[in-house]
């Protein structure tokens, strides 16, 4: 499949921009090869598509259903009971549901943890996007559970390949508090092994490091590194409750972050992603992630960029922090270096997803800057057309089937709620 | 005019609504009056339109020009150097092209402080929307600007006359450390007389309690108190820096409060709203205002209620703070009383004005509560229809004209730059 964008701004010059097969083949001010598929860029504007850090995708389905809650109410009054009788099917529409709110906003990729892993991986492929999907690990200490879980990702791991390459099998032990050394360190082996990336919550909440320090008398990034488990594979996802000393360490294993700031907010986690640290030299990569729509509830990472940039100018009390520029870069092309991604920049020979932004909506005017009006000035609402691994997914904000998966996502979330 | 919205969403019934010159005359299951215009409500909700509570409408020349800076240099080298440069014809197409922002995020109601008091009052009154416009009244301790000042806003409140009802003339005196005692006592002697409302900056940086109190020995809160502006009239925006001593003042006073978080997370002010006051009964109405675009850079009130109720939420460790609705109603209900405007809710005999939100955007579903959907995971493009003071300024989110708005904004945003 060959695309050709026609006379789209792209760093402030009109070009062309020929793909093949996904890969950029030629940037140029009149490209003349034959195209199957060519898009008027007049007034667009072509960027890199954005990545999602970290979300459970099929969590759609529980958008507004319980909100201005206590955490321990709303998990054991609420979001527990209702994932207890989620089924696969559920899954499948709240993850397509995921994936088109998700096209809507620029998002083509992001990294999931959730249940009932092939039901999200088929939606992945339906829908044309990049998954990272991992089945969340969960054994509370208990032998015989470890052992079920393993089992259970050793054959997710091996049915992964008939969803190549649109998912990515990786693993998902849910916290320190949840999974015990044993299987961690099973996990450690066999990511080193296959190169599987391994996506865990790390110090989002404050109970985590009590229970860390009563346990293991160590902090949860000090019990990681006692497992062995951290490397550049390791994506640690929130991290409020990092301190110095584990910052240096992830540092020192190249273990990668995931910031989530709009649902550190709404959960009232008490402490700031700590971007003070992150200044002062121990330079993590990291990006951006929405978390799930329970706690957040928005798939759109542009809104999550403009979260990121002010409360990190707040935090450190410098309004020079997370510039614009930075910013994108980060939720783009950062995100796809820790995810082992291609080149994640419009330029002849890589292979990036690319969207295309409207440049006639008032808030990307006067148009001083596109970065600065991107973070700052808007929201998903601006991408006009995405295209993922070559193929055009959304073109004038329309996605094909996009009333039915709607549709079938509603019905799906009343009969869950009415069980 | 006559308005029949047909089979509309409203509080969770399909309706129809009648509305007469701007006034809801029916609202039934099937009206059978005539009506100059109708209105499809179908897969809409109607809800009241939002009141921006604080800003500087023409900044929208501004937007992307100078970000991530310190303040001192913002200020001084990108700001006023530019604002020093401003004509009348500049401020009419930034406050045009503001309106234009504004109506396509539902706002119809806007809080004005800026230069060139007329243009932005012709350009409510060609927008259709409805202003609180004041000139930013500076003095700087110095008598002959004072009184130069004094004559300038009796004129503008004697030919605001000819811009009602679409215009309310307003005081806008900027901040405790650029207006004297002297200005202040005179707004509040006038104020008094004529009814009208007072505008000001208050306790939104730490340098400001300082100046207060090097030079009178007090708070900001405190010295105004002295002088006797406080009162129900008094709208101070910002308040960050405000202790519980100030608080009580406030609240005996009956003066009002403008939450602007977004601004704040921007420019570091380095302290948040003061919401655990306010959560432990020193409960002064407030409402939410955008600021201007130099330092948001978004006109969109339904941003702005996120921010305000995360931050809410975070800052006072709990989770439960600035629920959904309570946050929406803000927005509207109180904020309509602030402004003395009449009673902002969809009842029969009320004159709030009106949007139309699309409920066939995924954010929207699958649609437990809508005001959850809105606050949380919604933005401005939501809005399909607006209508202000009985008029349709929006539908299917086309505002005629729109095109030459932005064009000639960007011309002369363009133009101001390069002066």
């Amino acid at each position: 499949m060959n695309i050709l964008i026609k006379g789209v701004q792209l760093d402030g010059n009109t070009r062309d921009i020929f793909i093949k097969d996904g890969t950029i083949e030629e940037i140029s001010e009149n490209c003349i090869r034959k195209a199957d598929k060519i898009i008027n860029g007049k007034d667009k504007a072509a960027l890199p598509s954005f990545i999602n850090g970290h979300t459970h995708a099929a969590m759609t389905l529980m958008r507004g259903y319980a909100d201005d809650m206590p955490l321990k109410n709303w998990l054991e009054e609420k979001i527990w009971p209702l994932e207890a009788k989620l089924t696969e099917e559920d899954i499948y529409w709240g993850s397509k549901f995921a994936c088109l709110e998700m096209i809507k906003n620029g998002i083509t990729v992001f990294n999931d943890m959730y249940w009932f892993w092939e039901a999200t991986a088929k939606a992945v492929c339906d829908m044309g996007v990049r998954g990272f999907i991992s089945a969340v690990f969960i054994d509370m200490f208990d032998e015989n559970k470890g052992k079920e879980q393993i089992d259970l990702n050793l054959k997710l791991f091996e049915l992964s390949e008939k969803y190549k390459p649109h998912v990515t099998f990786t693993f998902g032990p849910h916290a320190i508090y949840t999974v015990c050394r044993e299987s961690l360190q099973w996990m450690r082996d066999f990511s080193e092994k296959h190169g599987i990336l391994i996506h865990m919550h790390l110090s989002e909440i404050e109970e985590e490091t009590k229970f860390s320090q009563e346990k293991y008398g160590l902090s949860p990034t000090e019990f990681l590194n006692s497992t062995g488990i951290l490397s550049d594979r390791f994506i640690g996802c929130h991290g409020c409750w990092l301190d110095e000393k584990d910052c240096t360490i992830l540092k020192n294993c190249n273990a990668k972050l995931v910031h989530i700031p709009v649902s550190n907010l709404k959960l009232s986690v008490g402490r700031m992603f700590p971007h003070q640290l992150l200044k002062n030299g121990l330079n993590i990569p990291f990006c951006f992630g929405t978390d799930g729509c329970a706690s957040n509830n928005h798939l759109d990472i542009i809104e999550t960029m403009k979260y990121a940039s002010l409360l990190a100018k707040f935090s450190t009390n410098d309004p020079t922090m997370l510039p614009a520029r930075e910013t994108f870069d980060l939720a783009t092309k950062t995100a796809a270096s820790i995810f082992f991604l291609p080149e994640w920049e419009i330029k002849a020979g890589n292979s990036p997803d690319i969207i295309l932004v409207d440049l006639n909506r008032p808030e990307l005017n006067p148009g001083f800057d596109i970065y600065s009006d991107i973070v700052y000035a808007s929201n998903g609402y601006i991408v006009d057309t995405v295209i993922c691994m070559g193929r055009v997914l959304m073109e004038n904000r329309y996605v094909p089937g996009d009333e039915e998966i709607m549709k079938q996502a509603k019905k799906t979330a009343k009969s869950l709620v009415a069980r």
